[in-house]
């Protein structure tokens, strides 16, 4: 374990874990959901905001911000949190993922990856090493080692050769990260759904020794039952007393069985991306305020809620902000789902306490199912 | 006077003008800037915002509104201060301006104006008694008559047709407005750049008798100078009694020269528009942050001010975040802006209230043209 950098696992209900991760910059409090604050920002809410809904950390993108503004331009402005007015941890990731899914003419070798920016097509280099020194000027307090990831389906050769390869940058990446006191450095399980190369990247990651390891290529289009059934078969090979951080996912649902299988970490841009859409989610279930049933619906998405996007605005004023193209509707359907999700996962972490997490799980799942709309 | 609405002229300095405009739903301290909140919202503000900027009163725009939820909508669910959550005055505007400037296919006769909605074609007929009873639906504060308003160029026949046309509505429109406690009716003062139009205009409008004056037709192509001009044309031949308000301007530095000739009230797009687009205003100017030139500038826009768009974030992160195309940088510089103008204009209510309004206006526009940027 780096110095100043722990987690310590209070209960486990099952399978599912109730933990806390300490940073030099503060507790992230387990099970978490990390808004994604992709270009230094999470998008439609104010630094204040994501703060007040519960939110212990948040995840910035390597990739954005070494296009734009440029990681040395971020540690001369005295790192990103500063740039950014955000006090608590941030994690980064690697820019791996964003490479393979945003980058132009990639190019991954075993140095590492050259792209062009999908901004202007500049060229650019990402090997481990410039990954670890980017997160480093970022002044990240977790930061994630490069690894590649495969989109799905792909064969199982492509899984092995990609997963190999990321366990050798994984090698490249821990030897980068050095001695960073309240910092931690996560190594990334690949090997598509295959059990067996998820093992061995398991293994082979947990040798190397990470403060924390980091499930990754999920949620890339393999759908549900095969990712549910991924973590099944990773997470038994991962060192119990370490976080594990299921990349990238997910919905609320995803959420709650992912932790019902020992995930102690999420992020996606989801809530965010889906508030700009017109879609919320609620204790009540999905509800697309685009949708014409909205338009005279006097009732707050959630009355009991303390987020006033969810408890003061009517679903018909919601309604017609997003009909109108008007910037309040984003912000106030992408702050409200911020504020559920940091609510679910309250709710989470207070029933993994109680030993009532089976029991949370079915009523939660049974509320959304249950909705909030007379037929 | 309609009941309960009434103007109290504080003082005056020179030809500035200090008053309070007091309606059943609150005071407005005048010179007055109002926000325009074009369809029930404050673009890129939260209406708590609006308020703690010191804005009494903001500005709705027919023309938006009924198209889309359309006044009877609004008036189901409590009314415009209900739906849009906010609880101060609100003025509305009457259509005229957008019919002109947004709407397809017009066709203006004695009765009113058809057109074409701008958003799916669809028909609508405004007439000047349409537009009371949806400004008495929405629940409006300060009605606006109904008014032809002509773009410039114009001829000198276009613009006095298009003043007796406005003020034979101005008489149904005062006739329609009936008897509504609290709140207050505006007539709008046409005539062009014509300074016999314009008296002409203002004195059939003072005959009627209106709780407030508007001087509109201006700020569209005329330029500064001519505006000027025409308010100096115009105001005197207006009641010293009742409130005087200049429809679309403007700049700051345009509501500094019109105060300077006794208007009391302002709205304009400017602020949000402008912010949206990456300019801010300030006590030093305008700043654009789109420039280079800010992206590595560690300071906020104004360290002084008690708004934190203008006192936390960088101008190097308002940069980054404007030309990421981010939500946030939109919001900050849209807030900026509108606080901005709110404190220019209390600036101004205090200088007037000192009998210092001209040495507070030659100090406004030279610390504008100091700016502080060294060169």
């Amino acid at each position: 374990m780096s110095e100043g950098f722990s987690f310590t696992l209070h209960k486990t209900d099952g399978t599912a874990r109730r933990g806390t991760i300490t940073t030099g910059r503060g507790e992230i409090r387990t099970p978490a959901f990390m808004p994604v604050g992709t270009a230094g920002t999470v998008k439609g809410l104010y630094p204040e905001q994501v703060c007040e809904t519960g939110a212990d950390i948040i995840l910035g993108n390597v990739y954005h911000l070494m296009l734009r503004p440029g990681p040395e331009e971020v540690a001369k402005l005295g790192g990103l949190h500063k740039f950014a007015n955000w006090p608590r941890p941030i994690l980064t990731d690697s820019g791996g993922f964003q490479i393979m899914s945003l980058a132009k003419l990639r190019k991954i070798s075993e140095k590492g990856a050259v792209f062009q920016s999908h901004i202007d097509g500049r060229k650019y280099e990402l090997t481990p090493e410039r990954s670890m020194e980017i997160q480093r000027l970022l002044g990240s307090d977790i930061q994630m080692q490069l690894d590649e990831c495969l989109m799905y389906p792909h064969t199982d050769k492509d899984a092995e050769r990609a997963m190999q390869l990321s366990l050798r940058w994984a090698e490249r990446s821990r030897q980068a990260f050095g001695k960073q006191p309240g910092r931690g450095n996560f190594g990334i399980v690949q090997g598509g759904v295959n059990e067996k190369l998820r093992r061995l990247s398991a293994e082979g990651l947990t040798a190397i020794g990470f403060e924390g390891y980091a499930i990754g290529g999920l949620a890339v289009g393999e759908g549900q039952a095969l990712m549910l059934q991924t973590i099944e078969n990773t997470a038994p090979h991962l060192p119990t007393d370490r976080p594990r951080y299921l990349m990238g996912v997910g919905t609320p649902e995803d959420i709650l069985e992912a932790v019902a299988r020992g995930v102690d970490m999420f992020d996606c841009v989801m809530p965010t991306r889906s508030g700009r859409h017109g879609q919320a989610f609620t204790r009540f279930g999905k509800i697309n305020l685009r949708n014409a049933r909205h338009a005279d619906d006097p009732r707050p998405l959630d009355p009991e809620s303390p987020c006033p996007a969810l408890s003061v605005y009517s679903r018909a004023y919601l309604h017609h902000l997003i009909r109108s193209g008007e910037l309040l509707g984003m912000m106030l359907l992408s702050w409200a789902n911020i504020a559920y999700y940091q609510s679910l996962m309250q709710g989470i972490r207070d029933a993994i306490d109680r030993g009532r997490f089976e029991e949370f799980r079915l009523a939660t799942k049974e509320q959304w199912q249950r909705g909030d709309i007379s037929a």
